[in-house]
């Protein structure tokens, strides 16, 4: 039995969800809600003691971080392979795996507070968020939380993290330019999965033109081909069990 | 032929330099000295399009990021195996690693700047290295360096860090209680390697009580027991060219 812990808009959690489709793996859903703060509840922070999703539990074998846990289906479950056979094309994609951790990820976060994030925690009184907050396990989290709820996130560090995906980009746009149809040829692999969750999510931040035709013509077909996967539908259709989130997609 | 780019006192240098310890592997050096920025030249930033150390060239085959680079050295070479065979063990071993990278790394290059690169670079007047930031592919990376070299580290910042560092600190702590001699229990896996490093570094930066045995006993014990190995040795041993630098640990 595996039991996926996940919010259904997390990137990570999505990355997780598309792994299980494209392998076929069944699985059980356990919806934490993130703004609710159910990630930060002692029973969850049990399994996942960052306090962070997705959480898997495999016959009680429990497994944190988006990028292990694909690693670990791989190892774990038969199904298409989604890492290469060959030692230096699975370097290759792990240094994509790794660049959407270091690059996409914090940047994405940072920009997705004023776009998105904001508005679900509008009704709770400052006061509230700061208790709240003392329950997050992670002190680097928990401080970045209270000061993004105290002074927003700044033009400078939207700018910054502007500059840093167009960085990103650019090498995605590169390297398709360079081979394709996928990151590393012929074969589909963890490298596209690992980053198709920001290219969503880029498309519903201010600058969706960062991922569109116009500006980078070969993420653009990328992306399309990835989008008509049937596993990204069946891992971008986990509806919301909160159907009072502002925020739709 | 397996050449490797690395700088002595880099710790992700020094984690490649123990893994090809571990395994034997002969390599030849290349030393890429990062305080006269050969890692901004445009020779080095056509291997490394990241600016950053290491990189290793494998018969033609480069590869960065060193926690890629150290499964790549396990999947292409003989020698002792680093990474369990046991898949959940290897999910909590990728985990571990990820950690290295996602808490120690980012806070311990933080507290270095004032305590160590600050001197390296104060015969620099500003005006050069605000040219120099220009050759430096990475937009975070240039815009964090001039942020530093402008403002240095800020006391918030360093709290910030330390807070982050003793977080993970205490979760090695309590690994090491549960289990043992190494992360994984009875074996010594890339968990242990990935995470040496940034204790040599912790000693020399301010708080070295971070990893005593007064505050935290089991830490201190599994870190003499890394020393103790002839590839720590090995690897650490490896001296910077440049006998001028004010740094020498």
């Amino acid at each position: 039995m595996l039991t996926v812990y996940h919010y259904w808009s997390s990137v990570c959690s999505q990355k997780v969800r598309m792994c299980l489709a494209e392998k076929q793996i069944p699985w059980e859903s356990r919806h934490i809600d993130l703004f609710t703060f159910q990630h930060w509840e002692p029973s969850y922070k049990a399994l996942n003691p960052k306090g962070v999703v997705p959480t898997i539990d495999h016959d009680g074998k429990v497994l944190i971080e988006s990028n292990v846990i694909i690693e670990y289906l791989e190892d774990a479950f038969e199904g298409p392979r989604l890492r290469p056979s060959d030692p230096y094309l699975t370097g290759l994609m792990r240094r994509w795996v790794y660049d959407t951790e270091e690059i996409a990820h914090a940047n994405v976060n940072m920009l997705s507070y004023n776009a998105r994030h904001k508005v679900r925690l509008q009704s709770f009184p400052k006061d509230e968020l700061r208790a709240i907050a003392e329950k997050c396990p992670n002190p680097v989290i928990a401080r970045r939380f209270l000061r993004r709820v105290a002074q927003g996130v700044s033009e400078q560090e939207e700018a910054d993290a502007y500059a840093a995906l167009d960085h990103l980009l650019e090498g995605l746009e590169s390297a398709l330019r360079a081979r394709g149809p996928w990151l590393l040829g012929k074969d589909y692999s963890m490298a596209d999965m690992a980053m198709a969750p920001y290219l969503n999510r880029i498309e519903v931040l201010p600058r969706p033109e960062m991922v569109g035709a116009k500006l980078r013509p070969r993420v653009a077909e990328w992306w399309a081909r990835i989008k008509a996967r049937p596993a990204y539908t069946e891992a971008f259709s986990f509806q919301n069990p909160n159907t009072s989130d502002p925020i739709k997609r």
